[in-house]
């Protein structure tokens, strides 16, 4: 048996986190988004392709630019959080994969010539590093909220607007405010979710 | 500034944990298998969604099953391992969702009438969920190895043969053979993979 998280562990990441709807002033500092980043990049992805690229709106102008495509029900928590990332995936990922994967460079030809497997394997690995992302700012003793209410078009003529990278979900950052959390919604069953084969 | 994790669970969690190539032959038991789904259950996901589906396979004869849908590359640490398992995502959870979000039960009715969005988020939150799935085992102390490196479309034929559930990508799990560990790859800086707004 491996070495394990104990109980505090475990709870910080998933057992007693839980999503924030409002945010504490308390700042996040750029130290602090540089170690999330350098936690989540040694999560695995696919042929070590690193599809995910962060941008990290830290200002009343930045998010400004972001507030028009959120869903309403966003909008409020979006503006009160500290930090809010736009978590995206390069759909040219392949052209740096020979320095991703330098023993077999010729890995990139599969992506080059075969425009959905691309597509699908920057959503996914792209998407796996989004919750390297999430979790990692929890383990640094940050709160996150996650949302996917916003239209991702927008954001993309908005912020990538060269078409190479594209929105995959946002993630408020920073330390949240325990009275808007929710009530924990439930979750299935390892009988409802889960085949035993 | 909250709790946070040490630096050995860190390591275990991602700074010093490896993808997997090779297998000891210690068995996973399933109630190893109970305990990775009741962890990574707690993982947020986008109204409580809950889209990824487990198939886990066991024994010789379920491994058999998938075999023929493996890249060449991926059928010895496959078989060689004490559990392979099928991450896949329902892509009609927006049908058991008022059970997940009961407070706004109506939000089903944004997926029922939008495939494209229904099959994006049952696609996305079941990636997401898969990532939870690698770190809760790894923070149990099993060792995991992710492939998307198989057909698909043969894999759904073969055990989703009702069309509901889509395969996502494949995760051997047990403990690793520190022999067969690869060199590791490196990973993007802070600089070419995150932007500062």
């Amino acid at each position: 048996m491996g070495a394990t998280l104990d109980d505090v562990a475990l709870d910080i990441l998933v057992r007693k986190a839980r999503t924030q709807n409002g945010w504490l002033p308390t700042p996040v500092s750029d130290a602090e988004l540089q170690a999330i980043y350098d936690l989540m990049k040694w999560g695995p992805t696919s042929a070590n392709c690193c599809p995910a690229r962060l941008v990290f709106l830290r200002t009343p102008e930045a998010k400004a630019r972001l507030l028009p495509a959120l869903s309403p029900g966003n909008v409020d928590k979006t503006k009160a959080a500290p930090v809010t990332v736009i978590i995206g995936y390069d759909t040219r990922f392949h052209e740096v994969l020979p320095k991703r994967f330098p023993h077999r460079p010729e890995m990139a030809d599969n992506y080059k010539s075969n425009a959905t497997l691309a597509q699908t394997t920057a959503f996914r690995n792209g998407t796996l590093q989004g919750a390297y992302f999430m979790l990692a700012a929890r383990a640094l003793g940050l709160d996150i909220g996650g949302m996917s209410g916003f239209d991702n078009a927008k954001v993309d003529a908005e912020f990538f607007p060269d078409g190479r990278v594209k929105s995959n979900f946002l993630c408020n950052v920073g330390h949240g405010d325990p009275s808007r959390i929710m009530p924990r919604l439930p979750r299935l069953t390892f009988e409802e979710a889960c085949t035993l084969l």
